[in-house]
């Protein structure tokens, strides 16, 4: 069964990015193994305006190949946008209804796990409905103090079970933890 | 040269406290060695409010051992109130005026560390005028959604450096940090 993976950056004090966007102490290691995070995913879930601005984006040609590199492997995914309007698109699949079932159905066509992208109404959405099944969430070591809370608005408390915890060199800690039951 | 320690435990979207003022979501896990940390300290700052609250708290009677030996050992402490107004006590030094010198003059007399108690209001002019030494943030594995913020109205970024994370079995991930500077 595929696992949906919701994978954040966030300050100590709780938010994904400053009051006016900033998200400049956003912290990406060469320890972080994030291409290792890619070669576990072969779906991605998008939420419209996400997709749009990042579905199919293209580093620049001046890219390092690690960039371009990063971008190929996102780019080989199966890819889902989760929309209020339906639309064609030879590169992804939207879904504009029924999201709990439609996940279910995808969730059990096995192979590897789903990373759900975002942006933040998505996020909401799949937190209300119950649908992540780990959190991945990298703890920056800085303070804002006012921000975009990590996660907005929830209707009741979300329980959660540690996984496990990576530091790395930066000071960043990816906590990692399981919806608990 | 002693070291203010600021010691809180906050939910993994960054409240120290649910809407309610909820604190059930508090865990106090027999491996977190809270007592280690009492012995690593010989001075604990209060502010007017928490000291009356707490300052000289006696538990019940019928308390376990293992409580009465942490008040116990939390009232064997130096203790100082910082207040707008001056007031005589015996078990505690008030301060009234000039906070960051009388600071600097306590941290040099040397020995163990000290305690930031809290409440919030002292955390915050403690951070404000950048006399924290060491952050020790207890991340508990559950998400409120809403809340009272771990640091609210900063002025500026807080930029720390992780020293340390600490494990436990219910699932809380302690981050250790200094100021960076």
């Amino acid at each position: 069964m595929k696992k949906v993976i919701l994978d954040l950056a966030v300050t100590l004090d709780g938010f994904i990015e400053g009051s006016n966007g900033e998200i400049d102490w956003c912290i990406l290691d060469d320890d972080m193994n994030f291409d290792g995070f890619l070669a576990s995913i072969d779906t991605i879930f998008y939420g419209r305006a996400s997709y749009d601005a990042w579905g199919n984006y293209q580093p620049e040609a001046g890219a390092s190949p690690a960039e371009q590199q990063l971008w190929q492997a996102v780019h080989s995914k199966n890819k889902f946008v989760f929309s209020s309007q339906e639309r064609q698109d030879d590169k992804a699949t939207f879904i504009s209804s029924d999201i709990a079932d439609k996940v279910a159905e995808i969730k059990k066509q096995g192979g590897k796990d789903i990373w759900l992208y975002g942006g933040a109404g998505l996020i909401k959405s799949f937190l209300q409905l119950g649908l992540i099944d780990i959190y991945r969430i990298s703890v920056h070591p800085i303070a804002l103090g006012s921000g975009k809370p990590l996660f907005e608005n929830l209707k009741q408390r979300v329980p959660l079970r540690l996984i496990k915890t990576n530091t790395f060199k930066s000071g960043v800690v990816q906590l990692i933890y399981e919806q608990a039951t």
